[in-house]
């Protein structure tokens, strides 16, 4: 062993890793998450990382995507999953008999991208799906509880979001009401990232598609709706007479009715036609959290309806919506910006330490207390300064002393360390004060 | 869409999906196993799937396991990893500085293993790993507090297990005391092997490596050594005075004499000196659980002590002892056997029928209902009739029926689904019916 050459340890550069302290809040932050999909009756499902390629990169024809980890084992042409939606469509079109509906799935998991490293990009990152599955048809009280999901996700995290809602339709509608049916999605791609490229530029992209200067003008205007749903709606629904719009904005008065009857934060929801989220895949209801005071994340969750899920691997029409929290991301931004929730430095309310041979006993009362308490034994073999200087340094509450006398006459000295003071009690009076004094009780 | 190729939907062979009712099952048992690591205060770790193949490989010199899924992407040669201690042993080497030790670390994910597909093997399956690295050194109450760990996992889970411990020094000891230090490894592998291929054919086996008569009788009595502690501990100890076996005695009566004042159950815990654990890594104590009830489990849970964690990563020494659960097969053995805990068809308490026009108020509704309870809004589009068949093939315990004289009366007909009685009561009343009436509560 003494010989064999040392390996410098590293890891992948692009691949979240937290400090166990850190991690730990990760996975409670997951556990609330998953504590609010579990209240509204989603049940778990837990794809395989590695799936098929022909299911995977079905959607691009087989074609590889750059960004996919994609190999072969043997004669089989493997892919890592890059979302949860391509297996979800997978696994309810391979059950779709036995499934009961609306299926309500959440799938927290990670997802494989192994686009170029950057800042706030990760290649294996968290994603906390939840979606409702139709069979055949699928009410908007689905679209109304993805958005009550939202709201409930974020008060639980205590992070204070806007969802900018909208409805495809009506952007689609509108734009074909205007006669630009052949330019659709090329105006949609140039609409949709006007924050980034600014209006002059999008002006300028819409007029080489040879859009007329009025039209123009209108697309910009319309973009620019948002506000409160009772203040905006009344502005936009007799902005067009097509037959599409005006079941976009349809859609969308009913949508928001139900968020609203479910008890929706009023502050948290807002109309804004700018939405759009891609070109593909949403066909109605579309909506992008942000936190207003950190605009610079962009959108911390985001989703919307489609009109059929598993398109590729059945010819069964299963609509559906649902929302995607990408999670590694937030966690990084939120840690990034020391908006993550007091992390206690220990969670242990109590340290033994053994003076002497008192080991066996002090084992035996951490057994008592930890009947109750978060408790543990000093067993490793230094000296009593340095464990007290190490219980110190971890910000453990409270210490208490057992030497051979302490176990004769069955009183302990009790150290709490906030204060330095030390009591001699029996065991039960130090858990009573224990449990009187220590937050979780 | 619609002229689009349909590809038949599967899942790679080798590869666990559960349904959701189970995948709920199968999350809760984690959630249990994850409770008593937290207990013990370990701290989550959470590595990336991919790492390094120098890193990962790092033990086999960089040689191909035909098990690993490895492959590159751009210039970077990757595996998935096979297990979670070679990722461990990575971590600590790189953060050794600012680990706080013991470190106590659990991870809870998946491993990969491309093994040839067969009953009861997976090529993805989720290890619970639990460990405890020292620096430098480490104590044997370490090896104490696993044991109680293993102990506590099991009745957490419900199942009743016996550990089987040993020290890998009493066999190591025994056999060089014979004389055959030469042939150390190869005796091993044979006794290692004894329970499948048979007393008689591991004498003949024996043989061939020229091993005296008698010590093939010795050797065979010794691993035969099963039972109390405090009653086969007195029958080893003199065996032997070979310096190795009388540390492994030495070590395992220590940590047998912690095992016992944490409270360990007298009738879970076995010393076994069969328990040999492959051949490297593990250098002191070793165990394996069973199920006494269902042998042909094999091992359900499996660990022990080994002298240097990141020999490969580091020049430093991290005596560690830990613990592993290979879940994914323990619980598809579990689920064949039908050994889960019952597992409810529904955890909804209520269910809200709309009838006629009342959806808005039925939403309103289930928002006070579900600040005490699970409650659903039956909201699609389907006959009263195929909506009461529906919830109780679901086996929903109360369903609420909301009509229009309902609305207006604010009273509401709550129909008990088990014995089919029916009452009308203001919402308040409903509320602290069901609270009184739900298992929950």
């Amino acid at each position: 062993m003494n010989e064999q050459k040392i390996i410098k340890p590293r890891k992948l550069s692009g691949f979240m890793e937290l400090q166990p302290k850190d991690q730990l809040v990760f996975d409670n932050m997951l556990d609330q998450i998953k504590s609010v999909y579990l209240k509204h009756n989603f049940l778990p499902l837990d794809t395989p990382v590695l799936e098929l390629s022909e299911i995977l990169l079905a959607k691009s024809g087989g074609e590889i995507d750059k960004e996919v980890y994609r190999f072969t084992k043997g004669d089989t042409d493997i892919c890592m999953r890059y979302d949860l939606t391509v297996p979800l469509a997978r696994f309810v079109a391979m059950h779709n008999e036995t499934l009961h509906y609306p299926f309500k799935r959440f799938q927290i998991g990670k997802v494989y991208r192994g686009e170029r490293a950057q800042k706030g990009r990760f290649r294996e990152f968290v994603q906390c799906d939840a979606d409702i599955i139709g069979n055949g048809e699928l009410s908007l009280v689905a679209d109304g509880e993805c958005l009550k999901m939202v709201d409930e996700v974020f008060e639980k995290l205590g992070l204070d979001i806007v969802n900018q809602v909208s409805n495809r339709n009506i952007l689609f509608g509108y734009i074909e009401g205007l006669g630009y049916q052949k330019e659709l999605k090329q105006i949609l791609t140039i609409l949709d990232k006007i924050n980034k490229i600014g209006k002059e530029n999008a002006k300028q992209e819409l007029e080489k598609l040879n859009i007329k200067t009025q039209d123009i003008a209108k697309l910009i205007e319309i973009i620019e709706k948002r506000g409160n749903f009772d203040e905006i709606l009344p502005k936009i629904e007799n902005l067009s007479t097509n037959q599409t719009f005006l079941k976009g904005v349809s859609e969308l008065k009913e949508v928001y009715s139900y968020a609203k009857n479910m008890g929706i934060n009023q502050n948290k929801i807002l109309l804004d036609l700018s939405i759009i989220r891609g070109q593909d895949y949403y066909t109605g209801t579309v909506f992008e959290a942000i936190i207003p005071s950190h605009k610079e994340f962009g959108t911390v969750c985001g989703g919307g309806r489609y009109d059929n899920l598993a398109s590729y691997f059945s010819e069964k029409n299963f609509p559906g919506v649902g929302l995607s929290i990408g999670f590694t991301r937030l966690f990084d931004l939120l840690m990034a910006n020391n908006m993550l929730k007091a992390n206690p430095s220990t969670n242990i309310d109590l340290q033994i330490i053994p003076l002497g041979n008192t080991l066996s006993e002090c084992l035996q009362l951490q057994q008592y207390f930890s009947q109750q308490l978060q408790c543990e034994v000093a067993y490793e073999n230094r000296s009593f300064k340095a464990k007290m200087k190490d219980a110190n340094k971890q910000n453990i509450p409270y210490i208490l002393i057992v030497g051979e006398d302490e176990i004769k006459n069955q009183i302990y000295a009790l150290k709490n360390m906030a204060n330095s003071t030390q009591q001699n009690l029996s065991k039960e009076d130090c858990l009573a004060l224990l449990l009187k004094n220590t937050s979780k009780n």
